[in-house]
C-alpha cells in the first residue's frame, strides 16, 4: 500500500501559493490509517518511551494513537489559551510574524522519555518550539516523529541532534 | 477505577464564571484512557458503524481512539477553514453569537452509520449541528457519544431522537 497515495494535494490551501498535504483521506482509510501508525511505531519496539505529545491540532491523531499503541500517556501541546491549567510556553517564527505553543507544566516529570509526533514536517519551527519547551520540562526526546517530511524545506537542521523519523518523504 | 478523578476542574476557564472541565489528565494516565475507552466502546459492540466523527479538537482523542478500535474511518468535524476540501457548514448559537462547524463533502457517503463522539455534551448546540451535516451527507446517526455530560445544561433535549451514551455524569 503507498501511503502517499492517501495524501491529497490542496493547491492554493491556506493560502495561494502553498501546496496543502491533506492527511484526512489517510484519516478516513482505517487500512492505509492503520498501515501509517504500524510503520511511525516500527522504529520505536525497543525505545523506552513514557509520553507523547501530540501538536494542535493535526498531530493529536495519530498522537494519541501512537500513545494508545505504546500503552503511555499523551500530552497534547497547543495553541494559546486552549489549554486550561498552568503552562509554559515557546514562540517560534512564521514567514510573516510568529506564533506559540504551549504545554501544560505538570506534564513532563523531569528525565521522563518524550516521543513528539506531528502530522508533517516542514520548516522545522513548529518541531523546534515543542522541542525546546519539552526540554525546559526536562524531559528527555526520544524521537521526533511525523507522517510526511517536505525534504525542500530542510526542517530537519533546526531540529538536528534529535533523532527523526518520517514515514513518507516529498 | 472513578473515571471522574481523572477529569480536572478549571474554575473561570476559559472565562469567569465558567467551570471548565479539563480532560488532559485523562489523556496523560494510560490505564483511565484505556477504561474510558472501553466504556465508550461498550455500547456500540453489536451495532453497524462505518464511521467515525471527532469533533474539533477535545473530541479528536477519542473519536480516533474509537475509529481505531472498531477499524472504520475517522472524520474530523473542524472550525471555520480549517478544512482544505469542499466542505458542508452548519452554524450554532452560543451564548452570545454564534459558531460554525464544517465537514469534508466526500466525508460521508450516502446511507453510512455514522458515530458522532465529542467529549462533552454541554448545551447540545454542537452535537446538534454535527448531526445537521451527518444528515444533509445522507448518512444515518448511530449514536451520539461523549465522554462526559453536564446535565443541568440538559443539551440531550437539543439531539432528542438520537440514541446518546456519555460515560460520566456531572
Amino acid at each position: 500500500m503507498a501511503l502517499e497515495n492517501y495524501i491529497r494535494d490542496i493547491q492554493g490551501f491556506p493560502k495561494e501559493g502553498i501546496l496543502f498535504k491533506d492527511i484526512t483521506p489517510l484519516l478516513l482509510d482505517s487500512k492505509a490509517r492503520l498501515e501509517c501508525l504500524e510503520i511511525l511505531v516500527s522504529t520505536l519496539k525497543d525505545k523506552k518511551i513514557d509520553k507523547v505529545i501530540g501538536v494542535e491540532s493535526r498531530g493529536f491523531f495519530f498522537g494519541i494513537l501512537l500513545a494508545q499503541e505504546l500503552s503511555v500517556g499523551f500530552i497534547p501541546v497547543r495553541k494559546p489559551n486552549k489549554l486550561p491549567f498552568a503552562t509554559l510556553s515557546a514562540s517560534y517564527d512564521l514567514e510573516y510574524g510568529s506564533d506559540t505553543l504551549e504545554i501544560h507544566c505538570d506534564a513532563i516529570q523531569k528525565g521522563e522519555r518524550i516521543l513528539i509526533h506531528d502530522d508533517v514536517l516542514a520548516t522545522g519551527g513548529t518541531a523546534k518550539a515543542v522541542c525546546e519547551l519539552v526540554e525546559r520540562l526536562g524531559g528527555i526526546i526520544v524521537q521526533c516523529n511525523f507522517i510526511m517530511e517536505l525534504t525542500l524545506l530542510n526542517g530537519r537542521a533546526k531540529i538536528a541532534g534529535n533523532e527523526i523519523f518520517t514515514a513518507i518523504t516529498f
